[in-house]
């Protein structure tokens, strides 16, 4: 089973505070990227892997969706998702990514934000994410950057030149990445991006759009914090087609 | 036109002691993962897109091709090639990669070595290669990693653990980055690895494989100062089909 990080007291506590916990879909600078890789909901059946508080969930259904999956490893989010909506389009359900069974054929869309880094065996879960896909149906996942994984010690410093620079280091030793971040002793698995992309391709998906999430000028101006984020990418956004 | 640095004789005499261009493809570290990509060359129509001296253009003939265009900017460059083959099925010609035109439809292979990053305007490159290549054509090109290139400092350094470290910053500020590389004001023009891929696919590509060269444990035991390459990826492998 994949670490259950989210149902620790000291970590549940401290992600319940992040702006993206707080003010969902639009505490999340990517969102707006993100977004724009969806296609209209109008009708179509959804999975949100890894569906946290489901801000997601409900935003799909907001927007059209006929029907909603949200999956979470962690009972305490689920229970926070459940206690938000009373929906009955939008369903609920534990699941672990690193062992995830889908109904064949049974949706349109597969959504994740920020999930898939957790997951140790990435050809497994798009396998069974392409078996549970429609002919012509999308996936859509952010993901942390491997620049942003990669390192031993993952943290702004200075450069010989005196400009901020994130020292980038075993981005090609693929494998676990322990780091402390809301509590001790996260585990991540850094893949290449070349790697998440052949393993895609590789279970029957053409890609159709990969983003380093870069913030735009106006986000920039609105949160000033955000401008580091031009040195190296946080996040990258992809989106697939089951062909 | 773009900057023609080979042409310049301080850069042409330190090129030309590269182990790259004493001992042809073998001399570059990434050429097996390159060439693992490739079709077979049986019958194939094929371009060279920065053909430098020759070495695929008669690598491609030797197993097989039907006929080969190299080209290049460089007219030094051309001339060495030139005198390195007496195949009539060969032909070297002066071009831009810049300002590129091909002959419609005329190729099953697009090949290029090392060449991309010096072209400002990819989309444009990518749309005429396109344009170039039969249905089912392929793209097999190879070019510096934008994390190599990103970049203000690019050099090794020590991160605050004691490691080796890439100063990586600015990746996600695209355009040109000028370098002294064998010659002062060497000017390439730094991309986002999302921005390459989403070009190639607005273009009407399919790609299909995504490497950042990492070299086999062969390949260090043979050549101990290849380690270092695992910190940080210096060449972007990629293949594409024209659908």
């Amino acid at each position: 089973m994949a670490q259950n990080i989210y149902d620790q007291a000291e970590f549940f506590a401290a992600y319940s505070q992040l702006g993206r916990s707080l003010a969902g879909l639009d505490g999340a600078a990517e969102w707006p990227a993100l977004q724009a890789m969806l296609p209209e909901m109008d009708g179509l059946d959804v999975v949100d892997l890894g569906c946290g508080f489901g801000w997601f969930c409900r935003w799909a259904r907001e927007n059209g969706a006929a029907r909603v999956l949200g999956l979470d490893l962690s009972e305490k989010m689920l229970a926070r998702a459940r206690s938000g909506t009373s929906d009955a389009a939008i369903t609920y359900e534990v699941a672990d990514l690193q062992h995830l069974a889908l109904q064949e054929g049974g949706f349109d869309l597969a959504y994740s934000s920020l999930a898939f880094h957790y997951v140790e065996d990435a050809s497994r879960l798009y396998a069974q994410i392409h078996r549970a896909l429609r002919p012509g149906g999308r996936l859509v996942f952010s993901t942390e950057h491997p620049i942003y994984m990669a390192p031993t010690s993952p943290g702004w410093a200075s450069g010989v030149d005196g400009r901020r620079i994130w020292p980038l280091n075993r981005y090609l030793v693929e494998g676990p990445r322990t780091t402390d971040w809301l509590a001790p002793g996260v585990v991540k698995h850094h893949r290449t991006l070349g790697t998440t992309l052949n393993a895609l391709i590789a279970a029957g998906f053409r890609v159709t759009h990969v983003e380093e999430f870069c913030p735009t000028l106006d986000q920039i101006a609105a949160q000033p914090a955000l401008a580091e984020e031009v040195e190296r990418p946080m996040f990258l956004l992809v989106s697939a087609v089951r062909g």
